[in-house]
Formats: C-alpha cells, sequence, structure tokens
C-alpha cells in the first residue's frame, strides 16, 4: 500500500569523491553495483547511469517519461499507455475503487471488472489523477519566510508561504494543482504544477485471487506468482481523455541484467533522520501503530468469518491492514538490526565530524542534532495524544472522515486561504470536495470496529482518568458511544454530506447530526494537541533540519537524492535476483508456477476462468520479476521501464529484504517486484477474451 | 494474572556493606526506604525487618505463616482463613472454575456463586492446593550432575537429577508432591515438599463486575474499587479439611504506614538476567508475544460481540488476555526505558569489575556473560520456531492441551521418570492426570478462535515456505485444518480422554482422532526444536549462569533474594501511598468511591445486588489499599499479614509503576494492591447475606 510498501536503492558512483556521500546516505555501502536513489527528474544523474549501463537518458527521453506518469491521489502511482487515456497500475492500486462498485450481488473484487466497451466503464470514487506538467524552486521565499518567524510561529509562517505560492500559481486554472513540497527535509521548497484529471473509470480489474495469489503469507515475498495489474481511464468532459503522450507497449519481457527505470511518487522515506528521530520511530511509533493494527486485524478476521458478505465486506479493509502490518513490521525490525542502526548512528557521526571539523560551517550549522533530540523528547509527552486525536483521529471510519472535513472545512473556510490549515487551503478544496461528494457505500458494521477500535484505544493509551479522554466519552463506553454514532448519523448520504459542505459554518453549527456533534465537541481538543506539537516540535525540527540540509550540502554537493515526497522520482536498476544465506533466487517467475502453486486452497486458489484456460496460455510466459530499482510504497502502480521508453511492466511490490527501505538501501538483497507485460496481454487475450482492450495496448506496440 | 501481574521490591537495609547489594540488585537505588526482595522462609531477613519497623518475626511466626500459605496450581496464590479448610483468594484466581462451572443459563462469572451450604460447594476443574512442608538442599546432587554432562547433555542431565531427587522424596507418599527449584539461577537448588490437596471446592465469588470493577480500563491503576476476592475449600476423603494451623481474620484495616506482610507465590522476575537476555527480551519476546496478543485479542472482542451467549463464552479468555498484555506492555516500556535499562547495564559492568578485580574469582567465573551472548544470538535463529511449535503450540486450546499431554504422556510414560521429559516424570504426573480427566465445557468457537491463530501466526511467522510449516499445514489453510480438527476431535469428552490416557502409547497409536493424529504427526518436530534450543542455548546458559551465581554469592554474599520461581516467599513492606510526577496518590479507597465510580456504563456497572444494598452499607469502610510490598504475578490471592499474623486483605494487584518489576523494584512508585478484610465481611453480611460463611471467619477474628 501507498504508505506501506517499502524498498529503496542508490546509485554505483564511480567518482571516489563521491562515494562518501553513497555511504552516507545508502544502508550498506557493498561498493559495488548500488542502483540506489529515488531521484528527481530536474536531477538525474544520467552520466552515472550511462557509465554504468550504456545509455544516458536525455532531456528529451526523460520529459517523454515525466509526462506519461501518473500520480494517483489515492497513494499509488501509474502511467499512460495509449492515446485514449487508458491507465496501466496495480491491481491493489483500485481495490478500493472496486469495493466501492460491489454490492452484495456483485463482488468486483473478488469477481474481477471487465467493461465491455468504454461505455461500461465506471468512475471510481474519489480517484484522481495527476501529471507533472512544471516544477519551479520556492527555496528561498519558503525559508525567508521560516526565518523571519517567531519561535512559536515557524511552521504557522511556513504553510502560509507554502499555501501562498501553491494559491498564486494555479489561481485560475481549473485543471491544475499546485503543491509545494520540501525537499531534503526542507533544504529546498518545489512547487509542482500537475495537470489533474478528476474522472478517472475502471476499465478492468483481475479477481483477486489472481492479482493477489498467494495472499498475506507469499506478500513482500519472492518468487511471486500476482496479475498485480487493473487499468483505468482518464475522462474529460465525459469522453476519453486525449493522450498522445504515452509510453509505447513492450511484448517481450526484460532480459536478464537490462536496464530498467522505474517513474513513480515514492510515499515517504526516513533515510536522512536523524538517531534521535529513529529511535522515537523504533521504540514508540512502530510498535503501538503495530499494536493497534494487530488488534483491528483480529476484529476484522473476525468479523469476516460471520459468513460470506461480511467476508466480502472487510475484504479490502483486511487486506490493507495486513499489507500494511508486514510492511511495518520489516521496518521495525531493520531498526532493531543492531548492524543497521549502528550504520545510522556511524553516518550521523560522520556528518557531525566534517561540521566540526569546518569551523565556519560549525558555526553556522551550531547543533541541530541536540535541538532535535530535546524536540523529539519533548514529542514523547504528546505523542499518544496527538495520536489518538489529530493524526490517527477515527480510525479507519469513513464516516468519522467525513464529518472532520465538513466541520473543519466548515470552520476553515471562512478565513483566507493562508490562514487555515494549510489541508483546507484553496489550492486543496476541489478534491477534498469530490472525495466528500463521491458516493461510495458505508458499511456500519466496518464503521463500528474501526470507531469502537479507535475509541476504545484511545481510552487505554491516554488512560481513563485523561481530561481528553473524559471530554471524548463523558461517561459512555467506547461501545454504546459507537453505536449511538452510527446509528445516528446521516452523513453516508452524499446528499446529505454535500448540503453541509455547501452550507458552511452555518449549516455545521445548525446540524443536529450526531457525528457532526460528536467532531465539533472535540475538535477544540485535537486542534489544541496539534498546534502544541507544531509550535513545540515541528518548529524546532524544522529549522534544525533545515541546518542539517544545509551542512549536508556544503559537504556533499547537492548530488544526492531527497528523502522520498509522494512526488514524482525516477530509480535506475536491472533486472536480477538476489543471493541472500547462501540461496540464490532467480528474477522470473512464468505461468507455470503460478499453476503450480495453486493448491485450491486458500489463498492459492485461482478463479475458475484461470484453470479453464491453462491449455490456451504458453506455460512459459515471464508473469513476475525481480529488478534493484530503490523504490517504496507509493510507488504501487509505477511503470518499470526500458531504455527506449516503453513499459514492460508495474511495479507492485518489494521483497522481504527492502522493508527497510525506509532507512536505507542495500544493493545486494534489496529488490522491486513489478508484473510483466507479456503476462497482461496474454491474460487479456486467452483468460478475459479481451481483445479490444489488448488492441488498444498493442497498437504501437513493439 | 499469575504468570502477568507484576510488581516488586526490596530491603532498607541500614548495613552499608549491604547497599551495594542493593543497588546492584535493586531497579533504582534510591536509598532510603526501598522494602525490595521476594524472600524464601528460610532467609528472610527479619532483623532488617525489626530494625526497620519495630518487629522481627521470629522462626515460630514464619512457621506459623508458611503452614497457611497456599499455593494454587492455576497459577495464584492463598490462605487458610479457617479451621476447616476454608481458604481466601482472588476472584480472578477462580475466575476459570467459574466459567467452567457456568452454563448458557447460569452465568457464574456475570452472576457470581454463592454456595448456601457446605454440599453446595463445587469442584474446581483441575485445581489443586499445595503447602510448603519442607525445604531441603539438594545443590551438591544437581550441580554435580552439570558438571559431569557432556556439553550437549547438560540439560538432561540437570533434569534427570532433579527428577531423582523428587522422585525419591515423594516416593509412597500420595498426598504429597515434591518439586525441586532452582534459585538464584542455578546457585542453589532445593527440594520442596508440598501437603497437596486435589479436591479444592468453589465457595463464594462475586459478580466479575464488582470483583473486577473498572475492567481492563482500571486495571493495574489505583485508586481502585475492585472486591477482587473469593472463598474456595480444601476437602479431604470428600469432608472439608481439617486446618487448624490458619490465619485469623482481622476486622479492622490497617493503619497508614504499618508494617505488613505478604506471603505467596511470586511466578517469575528476571532481575538477575545478563543485558544480552533483556535485549532478547526487549526486542523478540515481548514484542512479538504482545502482537500475537493484541490479534487474538480482537478476535474475542468481535466475537463476543455477536450476542449475549458469545459473550459469556469468551469472557475469561478475553479477561487473561487484557490483563497479559496490559502486564507486558508495561515490561516492555520498562525495558525501553533508557534509564532502567541503562542501570541495568551498570549493574552488570559493576559485577563484571568486581569479578575481574579478584584473580582467583576471575580465573573461576571467566566469561560467563559473553558465553550467555553467544547462546544467546543462537537462540535468535531458534526463537520462531521454538516459540510456535514447543512453548507456544496450540495457543490457548484446551484440545490441543489434553491431545498433546494425551500423546507425550504416552509415549514418556514408556521410559524410565528420570529419562522422560521432565513434566512427565512421576512426581508430575498425578496433577497432570487430574487436569486431563477433570470435565470442563468446551467452546468450539474459542477453540476455532485458538487454533486459527496459532496457525495462521505459525505460517505468517515461519514463513510459508519453511518445512515446518509445510509439515504441519500440508496443502490446507490454517482455516479449513482448524475446522477439520474442531470440528473431528472427541477429545472434549472426559471419557475419551481418560480411555486414551489409561490405554498409553497403544491406545495412541491405535487413536484415529483426527486431533491426536495431528498432534502425533508433527511431535517429533517440536520434540526436535526444542532439544536443539536445550543442547545449543539453555545447556551453555546454564552453566554460565552458575558461575554468574557462584560470583555473586563471592561477592555480595548470600543475603539476597533469588528471583521469583513460582514458589513460596514473604515479602515486607508498609501501607502507603506515592508520589509521582507532583501528584500524589493516598493508599486507601473506600465504598463510597466505588458509588460513586459507578456510572452505570461498562465497566463501571455494578451489580443490582449492590445497588440495592448501598443504604445497609457503611460507606466509609475500607475497600482496597496499595503497600509498598514487593510481589510480581503468582502472587494474586496471597493474604496481606499484618505483625500479629492476622490476615488483612488479599493482594490482587499491582500499580502501573510496578509494571516493569520483572527487572528491578523502585521503592519511590511501585506498589501492591490488596482488597481488604472489612470490605469482605460487610459484602458477606450486608451484599450477599452469607452469615454463616462470615461467621466461619469471624469465629476466631480479633
Amino acid at each position: 500500500m501507498p504508505d506501506d510498501l517499502k524498498r529503496v536503492l542508490g546509485p554505483a558512483r564511480r567518482l571516489s569523491r563521491l562515494l562518501g556521500v553513497v555511504c552516507a546516505l545508502g544502508l550498506l555501502c557493498t561498493g559495488a553495483g548500488a542502483d540506489e536513489g529515488m531521484w528527481t527528474f530536474d536531477h538525474f544523474p544520467s552520466a552515472t547511469v550511462g557509465s554504468r549501463y550504456g545509455f544516458a537518458p536525455e532531456a528529451a527521453w526523460l520529459d517523454r517519461i515525466r509526462n506519461s506518469a501518473i500520480r494517483l491521489t489515492s497513494g499509488c502511482s501509474a502511467s499512460i499507455v495509449s492515446k485514449d487515456g487508458l491507465v496501466l497500475t496495480n491491481h491493489h492500486c483500485v481495490v478500493r475503487c472496486a469495493h466501492a462498485l460491489s454490492s452484495p450481488q456483485h463482488d468486483l473484487v473478488a469477481e474481477g471488472f471487465t467493461a465491455a466497451g468504454r461505455s461500461e466503464e465506471k468512475l471510481c470514487p474519489g480517484m484522481q489523477a495527476e501529471i507533472v506538467s512544471s516544477i519551479s524552486d520556492v527555496t528561498d521565499e519558503v525559508q525567508a519566510a521560516i526565518k523571519a518567524a517567531g519561535d512559536m510561529d515557524i511552521i504557522k509562517a511556513r504553510n502560509a508561504a507554502m499555501v501562498s505560492v501553491e494559491d498564486r500559481s494555479c489561481h485560475g486554472e481549473a485543471q491544475t494543482r499546485c503543491q509545494v513540497v520540501s525537499l531534503y527535509k526542507g533544504g529546498q521548497y518545489k512547487i509542482y504544477k500537475y495537470r489533474k484529471y478528476s474522472d478517472v473509470r475502471l476499465v478492468f480489474a483481475p479477481e483477486f485471487s489472481v492479482s493477489f495469489f498467494g495472499g498475506d503469507p507469499d506478500n513482500f515475498n519472492f518468487p511471486r506468482y500476482c496479475l498485480d495489474s487493473a487499468f483505468v481511464r482518464l475522462y474529460e468532459n465525459g469522453q476519453p481523455a486525449s493522450t498522445p503522450t504515452h509510453l509505447a507497449w513492450r511484448r517481450s519481457a526484460p532480459a536478464p541484467g537490462e536496464l530498467v527505470f522505474v517513474a513513480g511518487n515514492p510515499g515517504s522515506t526516513s533515510r536522512l533522520d536523524t538517531v534521535a528521530q529513529l529511535v522515537q520511530v523504533r521504540d514508540w511509533r512502530l510498535p503501538i501503530r503495530q499494536l493497534l493494527l494487530s488488534e483491528l486485524r483480529g476484529r476484522l478476521i473476525e468479523f469476516s468469518q460471520r459468513g460470506a458478505e461480511q467476508n466480502r465486506i472487510a475484504a479490502d479493509t483486511l487486506f490493507l491492514v495486513e499489507n500494511a502490518f508486514k510492511a511495518l513490521y520489516g521496518r521495525e525490525r531493520a531498526l532493531l538490526d543492531p548492524e543497521l542502526f549502528g550504520q545510522k548512528a556511524d553516518q550521523e557521526r560522520e556528518l557531525r565530524a566534517k561540521v566540526a571539523a569546518d569551523p565556519k560551517l560549525a558555526a553556522a550549522t551550531a547543533d541541530p542534532w541536540a535541538d532535535i533530540a530535546q524536540a523529539t523528547a519533548l514529542y514523547q509527552q504528546m505523542f499518544l495524544p496527538h495520536r489518538f486525536l489529530e493524526v490517527g483521529a477515527g480510525s479507519g471510519s469513513e464516516l468519522y472522515r467525513y464529518a472532520r472535513a465538513l466541520v473543519r472545512a466548515g470552520a476553515e473556510r471562512g478565513k483566507p486561504s493562508a490562514e487555515r490549515l494549510p489541508e483546507y487551503s484553496d489550492s486543496k478544496l476541489a478534491l477534498l470536495q469530490k472525495e466528500v461528494f463521491d458516493a461510495r457505500p458505508i458499511y456500519p458494521d466496518l464503521e463500528r470496529i474501526e470507531l469502537q477500535t479507535w475509541l476504545s484505544k484511545t481510552r487505554e493509551y491516554l488512560t481513563v482518568g485523561n481530561a481528553l479522554v473524559q471530554h471524548l466519552l463523558g461517561s459512555q463506553s467506547p461501545e454504546e458511544l459507537t453505536d449511538r454514532l452510527v446509528q445516528g448519523t446521516r452523513l453516508a448520504d452524499p446528499k446529505v454530506r454535500k448540503v453541509l459542505w455547501e452550507g458552511g459554518q452555518a449549516a455545521i453549527d445548525a446540524s443536529d447530526d450526531v457525528l457532526i456533534r460528536f467532531v465539533a465537541a472535540h475538535d477544540a481538543d485535537a486542534r489544541a494537541v496539534r498546534l502544541r506539537v507544531e509550535q513545540q516540535v515541528e518548529g524546532p525540527v524544522t529549522r534544525a533540519e533545515e541546518r542539517i540540509a544545509r551542512a549536508r550540502f556544503a559537504i556533499y554537493g547537492d548530488s544526492v537524492y531527497p528523502d522520498a515526497t509522494f512526488t514524482l522520482r525516477l530509480s535506475y536498476g536491472r533486472v536480477d535476483g538476489w543471493t541472500y544465506e547462501g540461496g540464490t533466487v532467480a528474477p522470473f517467475t512464468n505461468f507455470a508456477g503460478l499453476y503450480d502453486r495453486a493448491t485450491g486452497a486458500e489463498p492459492y486458489r485461482l478463479p475458475q476462468r484461470w484453470l479453464d484456460a491453462k491449455a490456451k496460455l504458453d506455460l512459459s510466459t515471464p508473469l513476475d520479476v525481480s529488478t534493484t530499482n530503490d523504490i517504496i510504497g507509493g510507488n504501487s502502480g509505477s511503470p518499470l521501464i526500458d531504455a527506449q521508453g516503453r513499459v514492460v511492466g508495474a511495479i507492485f511490490d518489494g521483497n522481504i529484504h527492502s522493508l527497510g527501505g525506509d532507512f536505507g538501501y542495500d544493493g545486494r538483497t534489496n529488490r522491486s517486484i513489478a508484473v510483466l507485460t507479456p503476462a497482461i496481454s496474454a491474460a487479456l487475450h486467452h483468460v478475459y477474451g479481451l481483445p479490444a482492450l489488448a488492441d488498444e495496448l498493442e497498437a504501437e506496440a513493439q
């Protein structure tokens, strides 16, 4: 999943001057063959790739890839693969869409979805696709605002500066979205302009049992046998979008060792975090999040077993929870690995020593590591309320999310854009409104499970005597309150949400909806906790990180890549397996392996049409591949691209060794996993009988 | 709960020579007032108590307490409180009994149980009560066996020596149980002889909602308002046992600051563990156990919400899981506290420095810390299979436990006692047979939840390609296999179990019971993992720990207490609250506070008869108390005793600060929590209308 798939990589630099950089940034300095890095398109190391692989991408090549690369606001990546707006992504990137379009009679997750023609393609609720159209530097403006701010107003000033740039840059452009991104932890700020498509329709999704063949047990493992692919289409004015710039479809699999690129939107990494920050993640954030996920998982599993309909209702949520759990488990294990943690500490020591060795730099830098450690210690006292009341409030409840969006949008829209909570600034409202307005089914049992879990865990971790908890629950139990909210609210109806949205603060004030009133009643508490964290933690950390970034630029130059930020990046690598503890894993699987592994017991049960189609398929067709590309959650759905710029697959996972990719990249074992175009084509032809879709893909295929 | 309630304490020694000892063993050396220590009766620091509190217990006093103190094999402590075998313990120590005696029509956990007369007292399945009758030292014999053993046979030789002593010591004594205990991590071995009572009957249990008032949110917190008390009675030959030696019942509460003792069986502590061992606990054992508990908890909560009967069925299991989770959470947080962990490291460094400073001692000691670190690193590779296939096999499934006991008893009883797995040696068989034979209800849904959880987590953590997993599951899913086992087995019937037990190996071999066959099929795998751990980890650790113990005795003398071993200990302390972060907590609560806290919402809903009885109760009656005694899980039910040897309460919990008690004791904040005798008496008189029971208690009351 977006935030949770985990993998990473780095450049095998020949220049000895830069080896120190790679080692300072990378996880393990193996010296040879580390294809590390999630590079921005305006700073791609073409020369390095050329010297290493014999092909150095030029500007025109990079532009074409960039213009074909899609960001899905649901947290995934994708690519345009036909002139009529057809988009390739992963099945798991459309699973929420397929789930939302399902009913007790038609389970599109289990049964798959095939649009017989374009008129049957179905709107994915809440989904928006975005293509980068320009990137400009706005570092000076944002950093100046931070510098001028009072100590308690750093985040407020930074957000206001970012929002001003965004609102100004997209003013009057209805089809454009503008977003300022902090790169290198405040070392740079850039404004990304996107062409946006708000009408995205589902074209094709295979059955979950073949797209996620092997289920949770095989997740993050390899050899793997998943057709984790799907197609959506971009629409404009009710018609398929015209997309003359797109990737050509390659009919054949890449060769072992072949150079391949991944263009996509890695969500988030922590490779530049200080040791104090990593300790906080290791000892608090990860363990507590995993405990919460585990209990939620148990509730969902038991609920699923009540019957077929309950199983259908919970399927995509359970998938997301299990995927997140497994990714976080790998992340925690990486931080608990003394070797990895020791290297992170060594890297920090090295950077600090270099700073100390340069008196002028040392004076300008001061001790941001100590500042961060102090702020992190302070955060410890706010972590639980911040987690439960603000960032994780409502857990996964859709109804709660609607209610909070409505309550806060009502309050915020009455202020000037730059003074709002930044997620309600003018440039953000269009997408938020779409998410609130789009119809999707609400399942009271899932809402019950999510809200009960959130309320009972909030009480547990903050303790029953805590004033915030007493304000939240009053004298009610989490179970009583949940029942009252889920049964009483009318927010499941998109018409009700639309009226409340359009009525603004007055409508919210006048609403007697029980969930609106509940959210409104504790919103001040949640905002207060957030403000305290922003003022006392995030503010000092922002200033400290900027000083570390400057020091890093001064010492290592700017030929390094920033941490992932769910913005467009390009990684390079090669088709390759790996060797671990004496065992070697080959980089390809094929259809024969899929059928061999299909025991008939869950999660190794193939759909009937796959069993029926076996004789028609060439069983030697390559299915999945492992490559050395450096990726992470958010890259799901990214095109795997060859040197000719053709799409040859879609990234859908990383191997188990990539799970520490949040913190660094080990070129020896970290691998990304993709589903290959020949397998997708064969499935469309021989399993799903979709020649028109296959023809559209293969029109320009080579 | 037995294994999981967590608290600890230590002696405020005046002798400066010993201050180092206390600091080396204690958690935080506050210097003043640390009532630390879980002392053995044959080494109780009477002089210290005398100098500190003005009362030094003499041998006769200690003997009377020892002879009145009960160990319940279910994992709790208790005390005899009348001449007719009446025993006071906690409600949570009989909750499994009350649950086993319940039906859909009569929920003895929710409704409570009051025997109208002795003829209505009901056998608690599987429960045995034990009173220490003698303790003898057998260190030389066991240590000699360890010394003589080959490197791969250390555990085998140690177990054989222990079993030989046990079998010999109890030979021909049907009412006696003998058990060799390793104290000071192999520094001493002692044989404990117990008078055992295998017929223990439930006399009185209040409603769960008042015994565990405040539920999980209030658990391990204080102020607290629980009547966590219950009575059982020892029977001999079908008649109440004659128990002339017992504790007198004190009518009044102890005074603030008053000296109090706790006699009970603390289950296990890790205060003498090396840093390498603590790291393993912190980074592996605790986090993984908590994740498993969290998922199981989620399953049980969701199952409970299906209906009233499901809620009844899951209630005691859910309580045990939540209690364990909260205790482990506190334990993990303690180890993640840099201050506490730093102190443990300092203590180890100090001990090692003292050893190194004495050339002769250094030569004899060598480097056991390195040996343990090496063994612990090796254990890392075996930890998951050992956890899932051997020590945690079957999770909490009752049926699985029966099946394994039958399969292994069948195989082991064919060998000489000293060559068996030690839990099947002659001295252990009587209790095991009782547990297998006693009837108790089996709930297929609970079995399904436990077995599914175990099998699916085994597959998850060992991974699907693991040979052990493939052997366990074959091509079945955990869900399919579970259904087949739960639906197919006949082991829920005690008659079936009796036939299989009595038929021995031949009956097991001939059985076509699906669960017997399943357990028999993977028993060799489980034994192999166990043997590997014993040979490569436990053996070297046993020898290393013995050397550390010798070094410790050489440096600190033997005036220290051993880690807890679920054997009888005496702790001393005083009635006291505590101060933390500026807030002071008073040591007493009363009935008025109970009624004030009863909002009517779960878990603050009092039984109707408590609401009805309010006017009859003196609301100023003391209910619960906090004291400085050093206790830990297993101490639940222990009598709180005054200097006159009268029982004044029953320990049922520790405060939240005591949860790190596994690793040390902080006299500033660690507190044990007890329910007081005046509250119990008042409840029997005015709420439950049980004058005969109250009279029996108060016959000799003072």
